[in-house]
């Protein structure tokens, strides 16, 4: 990649430019031959195995000499069954059923016209992500089936992986048909590209930013075109005062310990004052068995040892890791007013065999997504049927919540008539 | 309306913050309320009759004296009927359907989880409007029956007729339960306000500028929320070889000069050249009858009297006017390489009896609605059954063409479980 500015501009509007033109060939192409690509991909990464591995060796190589966590030393290893899974996960998505030329509704009006509205590919997609090599085939395959080109910039981290797995991909698109700009990979040395990107919103319709809050901060600070994004997920579980008690239990262990470093984890324990008492010596007894530190109100810490006591600041807190915040409401009100005040409009749950209180919750909260006795962990595109997600959005324009392939369309309608005129 | 840039600031972020509160409040309400303050607010406007027109007065002796042309006057002067029109307006918008709670998808996952997606509303919009006052109580009632709060900042030319109009908005909204910010109209003395709104995406979900193109493009610049919007119509009708004569020719004299000042009407005319000789001489003939001059290439001018020479420019230009381009074309993906390049992704129409030749046309045209033979006119709310629209979008990310109900909405998940956790 160039880096005089002048220089680099040129080649990231000629890479948009490209991308462009692949997708008004994309939003042609008939299912059999996207189909096709992704499971003669999934194939290929099979076969290049080797090749992948060695490629991530150099990555974990260099992350290693830069000294990166554990955990993020885990998330950029590849092994052959890591493979193995990206190559299924290309085949699922040709499993799912075409999104492009949906017919979404069709009415006749009183004149004769028939108006249908039909689903078709948003263009192209800007999608920058960190760490993780198997989001690189996965974003691909999600973005190509939905008929949309996707230019792809991955974290330094994984830049050889990543570029393995594309070439992968191009290799396989040469032999089905798909353009060879159909899916781009902007290498990361150069920080200013992305911000280069951020403003081609002529030949770019959409940003997914993925990754820590930060760069999901500048990337929606600086896009000039839509984003598809949530910065944090600080979720709830409110334990209401009809919740049954053993299993208020088992989902505020379950959304807080199943895993923490995820969007959809609890990070916040509400619980009705009325079963405070009951509930709260046991779920602080299950947390701090399972490593957890909690950070409470006065009227919590009463109520069990070992706690610290909460700061405004902690109620914000999305923790990403064995901590969570815990308060005592008097209402159901005041759980909803403190979600919508503290939360991040993501997930949050109310436990309770109150049908009303259910109801309630449910309309009050502004979230994404609202669980009723259930783990804030299923807000997840598999575990909604989805079949694949690029991404959880917490705005509300466009899409909400996990997006699959039907939240990278558009639609358009098409009327048919017989020579009707209006007067 | 204060004037100072600090006091200014504090008024625009208050006003938001009171939208806020309203939208908080509006998204709870049932039908009911929402309905009952449409229709006495209808009943109020015709009570209010002479009052409004003795403020229109005063806006449009104000235009008189600052010169404005005779259509601006028009579309700004109101008289008992077009107040019945406005009225009869609120009481159509009353009758359409709820669209806040609608279920719009329900599944049951394998593990018992219910996943239902439910229509909620956006929260607060901010509409952004030039003269005609009618469009101060249709956003308003489009905006409170969708169950968003609204702030509306017409023309100047419109102030106090507008401001009438919303006297009696809130007079019915204090008498039926619906909160009184939640429609609020913003004075057009500083346009400074408008650019500090713009900036308030905290508190504002969605920004709707009409009017002409140079404020859609201030807006769309300026905005840090979303814009739905549509700079121009530059709308085609495209005469394929396979077209039926006359119904071509009603077509494309329908479409150019029902209404030659709206953005759904035809700017620009294209011809197969094996139609040419037979379809050019016939059209320009009836074109020029109703007083169009047109602008045409080489091709189509040897084959009528009285064209001009068409340039580059013209292709491109909406002219919202008596004057059209007309070009002939080789073949259909010609006809469609034009439209996609020179014109505005609104509306583009083919006339044809060949049906593959309408598919590639609807498939290959990348515009918010396609006609197939009928009139590129139809493409609007009303037409196409939506009851009431607040506007029409070229954009494909959430809503593309006409806007109603539906269109100033979101969703969200709700979840019902009986305890499941995640493995």
């Amino acid at each position: 990649m160039p880096t005089d500015v002048d220089v680099l501009t040129r080649y990231c509007r000629a890479t948009a430019e490209q991308a462009r033109a692949a997708a008004a060939v994309l939003s042609q192409l008939p299912r059999s031959a996207k189909d096709e690509w992704l499971r003669r991909s999934a194939r290929e990464l099979r076969d290049g195995c080797d090749r992948i591995l060695r490629a991530n060796d150099r990555d974990l190589q260099s992350a290693r000499a830069e000294g990166l966590s554990a955990a993020s030393l885990d998330r950029l290893a590849l092994d052959p069954a890591r493979i193995e899974g990206i190559a299924q996960a290309m085949e699922s998505v040709a499993e799912l059923p075409d999104p492009v030329g949906e017919r979404i509704e069709s009415t006749i009006r009183p004149n004769g016209l028939r108006i249908e509205k039909i689903r078709v590919p948003l263009g192209v997609v800007f999608f920058i992500y960190e760490s993780r090599p198997n989001v690189t085939a996965d974003a691909a395959a999600i973005c190509v089936k939905s008929g949309n080109a996707v230019i792809l910039r991955c974290g330094k981290e994984a830049a050889h992986t990543s570029r393995a797995i594309v070439e992968v991909l191009h290799a396989s698109a040469a032999s089905t048909g798909i353009p060879a700009h159909a899916v781009q990979l902007v290498e990361p040395s150069d920080r200013q590209a992305v911000r280069i990107f951020l403003r081609l919103n002529d030949l770019i319709d959409l940003a997914i930013p993925r990754g820590g809050e930060g760069l999901i901060r500048a990337v929606a600070e600086e896009a000039r075109m839509p984003v598809i994004k949530h910065f944090t997920g600080n979720c709830h579980v409110y334990v209401d005062r009809a919740a049954d008690v053993p299993m208020a239990l088992e989902l505020a262990v379950n959304s807080k310990c199943q895993r923490m470093g995820v969007c959809n984890a609890c990070e916040s324990l509400l619980v009705h004052r009325d079963l405070a008492s009951q509930f709260i010596p046991k779920v602080t007894q299950a947390l701090q068995a399972r490593g957890i530190e909690i950070r409470a109100d006065q009227d919590s810490l009463r109520l069990f040892d070992g706690g610290q006591p909460a700061s405004e600041e902690d109620y914000y807190q999305e923790f990403l890791g064995p901590i969570v915040s815990l308060k005592t409401v008097a209402t159901l009100d005041e759980a909803i007013d403190h979600i919508n005040r503290y939360g991040s409009h993501h997930t949050d749950a109310i436990v309770t065999s109150d049908e009303q209180a259910a109801d309630r919750f449910a309309a009050g909260v502004d979230s994404a997504a609202v669980m009723i006795n259930a783990s804030t962990r299923f807000h997840d595109g598999g575990e909604f049927g989805l079949g694949a997600e690029i991404g959880i959005s917490t705005d509300k324009f466009h899409a909400r919540g996990p997006c699959g392939l039907r939240e990278l369309t558009s639609y358009k309608y098409v009327c048919r008539g017989q020579g009707q005129v209006r007067n």
